[in-house]
């Protein structure tokens, strides 16, 4: 997947609906929340290991379905904020691997 | 950004740190949702206009974060799935342009 | 509505269907921000003024049920976990007068 | 804990730094999703058991904190929209009891 063909996908389709004044980056950022609410909802009375094996049950097509919704509302959000999301997940996993070291780090997933 | 490629790099990151076992669907899927809430955060008090100016005041840096948080969870927690992401994004819009015609959502975005 | 009395009724029900062994401290905080996003997503494409006059629309119940159902999660949460509501929220009310003077925060909601 | 006090006392903290401007429904939906994303944060990489005994970690008060942000978030939002939050988890709680019957929801905690 190509993120800036999708991006470009997703502002067609709200443009031929006239959805742009709906689309402020607060209400994106809102539908964005939303359906990674809807995508933990699949997965809250799981045990760990059910939630390994949730793709081979009828669950699938709709993790599938939300995984894709979280997608299409980040993409849309860093489009209309014109954010350049290679270079901002490049910079973030830098940033993270000097705080999570592999010496401190190891093992222990713990939040910096 | 190449989807694909950044999974790779995100997988290694994890690997690295034997995070394996931390990173469960479940427990991925509440790191996602914890950190779309964070971006949230950043646009709570902002009215629609503010919201779109977002990126020229200081939380410019902040939001790039964030967004690139919920991205590489998402990109991470579809891997561990194995969910090929731009089958699933082209499944979802289409399935949105049956959903919502041009016809019936033209200027009106309510959920269906 | 008196909190105590309302936990009570709420492990009730929980019990006679034999939730408990679902009904950890992880899922209950899943359920919670499950919850809290559906509720995000009935404002999601509202105006601010829009916001303010949902109880006048057809919106009215679902959000009703939804505030009911962030409510019942938070109180089962608070009960499993054992922790005295009323004195917590006291004592993040008190931190709060500390954190937000009037002097520094009179008219500015900025997170500190 | 009483509630109407509690909505009194978050009312009078809010108005006393002018805050009403900044409370619209939205925007008080949107900070009790983000705390409720905070809470999630501290079970993320818990495992059931993990999270079962989080009172007796350094993390208790964190937990008391955030569970105390959402309330007062819910509180100050019921308070805003004039919502009978007794009542409404009343009316919840009986919807559900005949949603999810002992008969058909026993150790079965499935949505419906």
């Amino acid at each position: 997947m190509e993120v800036s063909r999708e991006q470009q996908a997703i502002r067609e389709f709200a443009d031929a609906r006239d959805w742009g004044r709906f689309h402020t980056p607060k209400n994106l950022a809102m539908a964005l929340a939303g359906e990674a609410g809807e995508l933990l909802a699949l997965f809250q009375w799981l045990t760990p290991e059910q939630s390994s094996e949730i793709m081979d049950t009828e669950s699938a097509d709709h993790v599938r379905d939300e995984l894709a919704d979280v997608f299409i509302y980040a993409l849309r959000l860093s489009d209309v904020l014109d954010v350049d999301l290679g270079a901002a997940v490049a910079s973030k996993l830098k940033k993270n691997a000097s705080r999570y070291t592999v010496h401190d780090s190891f093992g222990n997933a713990e939040k910096r």
